[in-house]
């Protein structure tokens, strides 16, 4: 096989996944570990052991020289630099880590690294729901909301790759408190987080309508009491559901996308929620705009990460782009 | 002399301008006429009077060969295409032009048309406020709000040039109605329009606060107010600052600019916006995207619109690429 080979890794809050992918999306190799409880020197050593084993692997199974490595991690990551700025608080001691010089530093591979959404949307953009559109948004609805964005075929970074922060776009300058410190953001509303805050607000301030400990309330009851038909839940859903399609209309209005691409565990257990998104956002906005958009379902499961992660090297790495592998156009 | 030289079209409401302008940014001709106000077959004859002219002109002033023809006029413009897909309401019968094309079969010059605040990008990003920044962010307050994002040295036009439409961007999803039919948008708020119908909405609710006529009030007028130290109209601009705070921190956490560039006939009368807005998006958003940008005010006057639709030849023109000028990198 003459096929091109890089290493993918997805470094996540509770599993880092470091895998062999080939420039078709094939996982050659996989190899999952929890993410070391230590935190940073720990997590690096970790991935050091990782990419040896993938580097093992790759000559066992006697593969072309590998292109480079990969990473997608969550938090704010500098592209340009490779520096994970400001981690995520599920992993500890994450920020100001210059990964990509460090991994260069001790694997001689050509490293780069990347938000967790961006490189997700790199797969999908590559290889699933996206492929053959060429500006495309991405919305994750998890337990936060992520953002990734493609321009004319590329990832759109910004100055130093914080761009895509889609769910702290406000909807509402009064709106409930977010995380992350602004108010009215749509993770504050239609993230895992932000459904049961806005159940627990609701409730607290109507304690007779409910008599279990409230601040147990997980997305998932509200969903479950929505399905149930108990009005209290389904207007929590109602409002999760309107402010999803006042920043989706924002985000078309920004980026003019021809296509938006949901995914995330929310996504996959309540699939009525891109149609009733679409239903919503079609009668809002610009005509011109919100009319040329579609709207699909993520293609990739948990591979989207490492195999997002490695397509870095293939895009990115000029070797591999003379050759003629598919780059960003 | 040997710089490039192309023509520049400015197609308002009320006038349209044409110039030879250099690469340079020099207006070496310039000439203004009143927008015809038949429409549509009209101006096309007024902007094939409006080149000859400038033709002539470049052959009285012995200049070289002429690059091409850009234009920038108001509306939704279909970027790929050269389509003016919807005009303005101030320009008859100004939809659905195919103009790109009309302009290259009636003067045989390559021919490029964008929207009229794309173009100001243009113009300031290549030679004014904006020059040497990658990554920005153009707002413009007038009676409406326009938008336009450079994205790595790039104008970012998304699937078909509908993009940065940021004057619509809703900061409240139970807002005031816009003109557009969404809600809660910047341009509801911050704009000439925006302004004026907030104040008469208020004042039509508290009719004892003003004896004059409610629909004649204009933004001057709330400008003036607020100077006087009246606190009825003083509540009416801080409501438009904390909209456009809430929409330029959307902004930045959707496009991670280093700079945001004002313009506009409302900046050019309140230079403290720029100041006030600043100092209110600093305390709101996620700290490291808006810590990290820069606010200026638009270098360029009048001439920006000409000599940004001019500029669209040198920067699109494969020709004048080739022979080293500046291409978009």
């Amino acid at each position: 096989m003459n096929e091109h080979v890089s290493i993918g890794i997805d470094i996540g809050g509770t599993k880092i996944v470091a895998g062999l992918v080939t420039l078709g999306g094939g996982v050659l190799y996989k190899q999952t570990v929890p993410t070391a409880t230590e935190g940073r020197e720990q997590i690096l050593f970790q991935l050091q052991q990782l990419i040896k084993d993938c580097v093992k692997e790759a000559h066992q199974q006697r593969l072309p020289t590998l292109k480079g490595i990969g990473i997608g991690t969550a938090g704010q990551i500098d592209f340009k630099q490779g520096i994970v700025r400001s981690g995520t608080s599920n992993i500890k001691d994450w920020n100001d880590i210059p990964l990509k010089q460090e991994m260069q530093r001790l694997t001689g591979f050509p490293t780069w690294v990347d938000n967790d959404v961006n490189v997700v949307a790199l797969a999908e953009s590559h290889l699933g729901a996206a492929k053959g559109y060429d500006n495309v948004v991405f919305l994750t609805l998890g337990t936060g909301i992520g953002g990734a964005v493609i321009q004319e075929g590329r990832l759109l970074h910004g100055e130093w790759g914080g761009a895509a922060e889609l769910g702290h776009m406000s909807v509402d300058r009064n709106g409930p408190a977010c995380n992350c410190g602004y108010k009215g953001c749509l993770e504050a509303y239609a993230s895992g987080t932000g459904i049961a805050n806005r159940m627990k607000h609701m409730l607290k301030n109507q304690p007779e309508r409910y008599d279990g400990d409230i601040e147990n309330i997980t997305a998932r009851d509200v969903f479950q009491w929505a399905a149930e038909g108990k009005p209290f839940a389904k207007s929590i859903l109602d409002e999760a559901m309107d402010a999803l399609a006042y920043g989706t209309v924002n985000i078309i209005h920004a980026f003019n996308p021809s296509l938006i691409v949901l995914g995330g565990g929310i996504i996959d257990q309540h699939n009525w929620i891109i149609s009733d998104l679409e239903n919503r956002v079609r009668s809002l906005g610009i005509s011109s705009l919100v009319q040329s958009v579609s709207f699909k379902k993520a293609a990739f499961g948990d591979e989207a990460g490492v195999v997002g992660a490695a397509y870095q090297s293939f895009l990115y790495n000029e070797f591999v782009q003379k050759e003629g592998a598919p780059h960003e156009t």
